[in-house]
């Protein structure tokens, strides 16, 4: 039934319930064989039952989808820069579930390339699923996977990645692979959209196409590429150690803190400003992360025995403590303990905004007596993933020193003072 | 040895380092006798050492003091309201250590009307110390005795208390008050400074003139007063349950989240929108808090082991998960076991803005499925309050149903939808 009709066709599909024209979209391998999936021309997406369907006409081929096909079989020709995108998962690579109405990790990276055909416009794009997880399921072996496989393509000749991401933990990624990849020879660009595609306020695509277009740019770093404000007028470009999703749910939830972004772009450019360029030779790739490290954030009922609970058996603790980088003083002397036996202790502050100062009271000072280390103006979340990249790669007596200095951009030296 | 000398006199000190013109300071319990702490006129305190003290010559009597002390032993007269002013510690009530240069807190409310005899205008000030506390050592118990206190004074016909209090964990208090006082007849003001009084760029003044400002207006809610921008222009008036510390040392640090300031104070007016009033009768005071909870703020690494040291005995636990409210999925079934034991699992989101809705992902969907109550647009920090106020107030088949309830504005229930 419906033999005829291939994904990528404009068709007009009549129902009991109502006569509906738009674009066949993909299968998904959850998806119903019964159901057809259509993006109407308002850009939302519907389920269609295949028993439903009274008449199907199809109203034209899909051509875009055909020429993007026919430029990945020729590959790259001449002065063609060539991009690898990688999808993890999450909303940018998700459908819904036409039972359930719940969105799944699902569309491959190839679907991605087909759900944006401007993509080939950049060069010639490498499409790769790592994963199919939402992000709040990606942690430290997947930081691995995804820094190999991302230095991996850098060396075999791609001019920029670009890494399809869930939002949730964007920013824990990328501050990983910020602190995993050394002397990168182009961008990786980390993206993803906070609506799904089924929706006519989808940012999947400009957030798509802008980070396309910073991946063919000069830039040598690992950022996220995501919305600047509630319209459509362009993407900032955030380095990955200074990145957090302040909200659940607007286009524009991402934002640099203690730090401004380092460009803006849009499919059509992009400008960068205080930004490292793309290195000579080769990406050197330090993928290794220790798992046996918690983020604790101080919170006023906090009690010695829960935190020894908390540190029973861990390597590192960031604390993201409170103001200037405090936590009750009656738990100082169990910290202290913790460093003489070898954790590894760092102060952040969950205020966010503004940097550790532990000269300033008493409780502070105690804390730095204790041996805890001043994680200044770092995000909790990047201290977290820095002391685990730390541990896994460093001599332990260098961490100390390390943590206080100035690697990717994650925190700036003079705060200190 | 200048036993002349009085607080609050304005002196000339001769010493080999320079002459010295300012006012005499209070001592503190923990001055060494043999320094003068002395207020330049540039507003920096300095401390000076007797012994080096070559001639010193008073140039004026302090007088607002002795005003303000006639005022405070008239006692109210008719028509003059009453405000109570509590004093816990913090910036605002601390003093610099001239030893080691270190803030401690140790200014008593006397000192602190001593500090701004401008208080007394706004009505007859009564001072007690309730603690000399950094606010990081401020936890349920001191909770406790704040609400006693300030239901007490209220009740004895204050027209409104002020609480002044470190900012690190002021949020926290001023959320626990939030659920702990009931038909409040007058403002419960917390305030406090992010500079001490010894700096030219103190807020310590007209945060504690404004907060005095909303303690005599017709609010009957619990609130945060603090410097709403850098500069001096006025002073916003944060719904406790709202309100959130979001820097380490800017004077405008707090901030209202997912909510509009309730208000804009200065010391010479304020103004209030979307607020309620002072109820007629007696205040209500529920002070108890359930100590055994715990607020876990979700990470990539975060083990089924490490989870289960978290969950060991505690009987509630509320979750800062990413994004719309997720947390890693091999994760649910523990939370599951853990809800069907008993313990109570709220869902907060770290994005901090926006609300979460766990009904967009199959995880979030999971963890509906295992019992875990949706924050809704909460701060994490005001769930952990309600939640532990909750556990100690109330039947606990009524908790669930409770913590999706709007008390104190600290959710709005349509952003459930």
């Amino acid at each position: 039934m419906h033999k005829d009709v291939q994904t990528g066709d404009i068709v007009e599909i009549r129902t009991e319930k109502g006569t509906y024209k738009g674009t066949i979209m993909p299968k998904h391998e959850f998806s119903r064989d019964e159901i057809i999936i259509l993006k109407l021309d308002n850009g939302y997406n519907i389920g269609v039952s295949v028993k439903d369907i009274l008449s199907l006409k199809v109203l034209g081929k899909g051509e875009k989808a055909g020429i993007r096909r026919e430029k990945m079989e020729k590959g790259a020709g001449e002065g063609i820069k060539k991009i690898t995108l990688f999808s993890t998962g999450g909303t940018i690579a998700s459908y819904v579930d036409y039972r359930t109405g719940a969105v799944h990790p699902a569309i491959s990276s190839e679907d991605l390339l087909f759900s944006v055909p401007e993509l080939a416009d950049f060069g010639d794009m490498e499409a790769k699923v790592l994963f199919s997880l939402l992000s709040e399921d990606i942690g430290p072996k997947n930081w691995k996977t995804m820094a190999m496989e991302a230095a991996k393509a850098l060396n075999s000749g791609s001019a920029g990645v670009i890494m399809a991401h869930g939002t949730d933990t964007m920013g824990y990624s990328a501050a990983a692979l910020s602190f995993a990849l050394k002397n990168l020879t182009g961008p990786v660009v980390f993206v993803g959209s906070q609506r799904s595609s089924d929706r006519p306020s989808s940012d999947a695509t400009m957030n798509l196409l802008s980070a396309a277009r910073v991946a063919v740019s000069e830039l040598g770093e690992v950022v996220v590429v995501m919305h600047a404000g509630t319209g459509d007028d362009y993407c900032h470009v955030h380095r990955g150690t200074r990145v957090r999703k302040m909200h659940t749910s607007r286009r524009d939830a991402f934002a640099s803190i203690n730090s401004e972004p380092i460009g803006k772009a849009t499919p059509d450019g992009c400008e960068l400003r205080n930004h490292r360029k793309r290195r000579e030779g080769k990406v050197e790739v330090f993928p290794d992360f220790e798992e046996s490290v918690t983020l604790l954030y101080s919170y006023p009922g906090l009690s010695g025995e829960m935190l020894e609970h908390m540190l029973s058996g861990i390597k590192g603790l960031v604390i993201a403590g409170t103001g200037l980088g405090h936590m009750k003083s009656e738990l100082i002397p169990m910290i202290g303990e913790a460093v003489k036996n070898g954790t590894f202790v760092v102060m952040t502050s969950q205020c966010l905004y503004g940097t550790v100062d532990m000269n300033v009271y008493s409780s502070g000072r105690e804390l730095i007596k204790a041996g805890v280390i001043a994680g200044g103006d770092m995000l909790p979340e990047t201290a977290y993933v820095k002391l685990s990249w730390a541990l896994a790669n460093l001599e332990h007596e260098k961490i100390p020193e390390f943590m206080v200095t100035e690697i990717a951009g994650e925190l700036e030296e003079r705060r200190f003072l």
